[in-house]
């Protein structure tokens, strides 16, 4: 099976608490492709100004994502710098340049207007439809968001929910789109307009499955420092996608163990800046993680005690 | 086997973004005891003013919880009065009137000093001292604390620790005690200096157990409405030491079984005001849940796939 995912490619300047890097890869497509190709085929769409190093994304190329869909366009690439405070729950954007990603109108190729899975990264809602416009039937569609499209384009938004079958949001997002102030009636209130699936991501407390009546929590993978943030959702989405197709998606057990994939690839992602705790990872490395976090997770009911 | 809790009696005065609540019964013994006193045998030590409406616990009592350490004082209870955010994760203390509580010197009564288990809720280090000085051999000796001993008897509190198996701490709490950012290395920091067991509290996103090198995760048991988050901690503690003490400790599996517990008792803690949500509580109603949080962390490896 095959994802076709779209979003943005970018530049980021990033200071955390433990170093600092500056016009490294960075973007939802990004991201997202990283973590997804090393578990399933990934068809990518995007774009990128002149400056962009394309070169960097061929270890994406090697794991045989489909690199087709990325357009070169004369200008600057989106870039967006960014300084982490010391919880590193909590950062501040020192500059956002939208570039040629400004003018972007995603075209997706022929050959990817079949992919079996869709994923919509944080993009204006307007293209999330363009794009939806454009594929034929996925079997599911997951949408990512932020706090900037809630409130400028609150309504088209909304009327995408309708077409999207996973929404990705973290808490803070879910209680902005629904007015809700518990997690539990913001995605009820989410699930009325559509998904019936959502996802809420927490970051460094894990993320919570709502599907249909069921909720499903999995924790983070816990690590000693978590060293850049950046990315971390996109990988989360990554992850889960990319073991559903690689898997299948029968029934909500598939979608649960995909969730811990989804934790453990946000994980790996956080440990290094940028991409690079992603670039070597191998699917061994991913399943020994999946393990412990089931392993972490466990207890047993001893009902007979 | 049976509980020695040794903790506060208090008034609460509470403003929560749903109502409002004056002196109704508070403190860390009271909802530790409210809690644990459904699963197991709790003896109980504290003072309490004159003004005290102890005729308010007769319902523990109900349950075989000894009350006969509780002092009676000539002068104003313990009482404490806060206003919490509407995130229900933050709150301001509007007054805390020590009253007779001041001059607790906890006496342990001669037919409660061989308690299997200790709690010492969250009081003064040199108090805490004071309490396992006069116990023998218990199994497990449980301690809760706060930010303002981890500033103000930091010396005695660390002095503490080495005596003690468990502690109950939040994740500030613990990244103000061991000065380390991340909660892997601060639950290294604090076993080192005694405590085999380090459980860390995080509210609504559940709680961590570490244990010699072993982590365990648990959510918070999702609601759609925390009503009042006041005792949650006591009443997690509760549950944890309330199920080991009824099921004994055999292994570290016990003890993730009473994390669920924790988790439980916290979150029926928190859906009324004061020990409301624990009054009738029936040991049923507990299990029922729990194994409800079972099924919501529980996910299949799937390796044949």
């Amino acid at each position: 099976m095959s994802i076709l995912a779209v979003g943005s490619f970018a530049l980021d300047s990033v200071v955390t608490p433990f170093g600092k890097a500056d016009r490294v890869l960075g973007g939802s497509a990004v991201f997202f492709s990283a973590a997804a190709s090393i578990l399933t085929e990934v068809n990518v769409v995007g774009v990128v100004g002149d400056d962009f190093p394309l070169e960097n994304l061929s270890f994406l190329k090697d794991r045989g994502v489909n690199l087709t869909g990325i357009e070169t366009e004369e200008g600057e690439s989106f870039s967006w710098s960014a300084s982490y405070h010391s919880d590193m729950n909590t950062r501040d954007t020192i500059e956002t340049k939208l570039g040629v990603f400004e003018g972007f109108d995603p075209k997706i190729p022929e050959q990817f207007r079949q992919s079996d899975y869709v994923f919509l990264g944080n993009i204006d809602p307007v293209l999330q439809h363009k794009v939806l416009d454009q594929v034929t039937a996925p079997s599911l569609v997951a949408c990512d968001t932020m706090n900037h499209w809630i409130e400028s384009e609150r309504e088209e938004l909304i009327r995408l929910l309708n077409r999207v079958d996973l929404l990705l949001v973290n808490d803070e997002e879910a209680r902005q789109l629904s007015g809700e102030t518990g997690l539990v009636d913001a995605s009820r209130w989410i699930q009325k307009r559509g998904p019936r699936m959502v996802v809420i991501k927490k970051g460094e407390h894990g993320a919570v499955l709502f599907s249909d009546d069921s909720i499903f929590s999995v924790p983070a993978f816990p690590l000693p420092c978590a060293f850049d943030p950046t990315g971390a959702g996109d990988a989360f989405a990554g992850g889960l996608l990319g073991h559903i197709s690689e898997q299948g998606f029968a029934s909500v057990a598939d979608l649960r163990r995909a969730m811990a994939f989804g934790s453990v690839l946000g994980s790996f992602a956080v440990q290094e800046f940028s991409i690079e705790g992603l670039r070597t990872l191998s699917k061994s490395e991913i399943l020994e993680r999946v393990r412990a976090l089931k392993v972490m997770t466990t207890f047993d009911m001893n009902e007979e005690g």
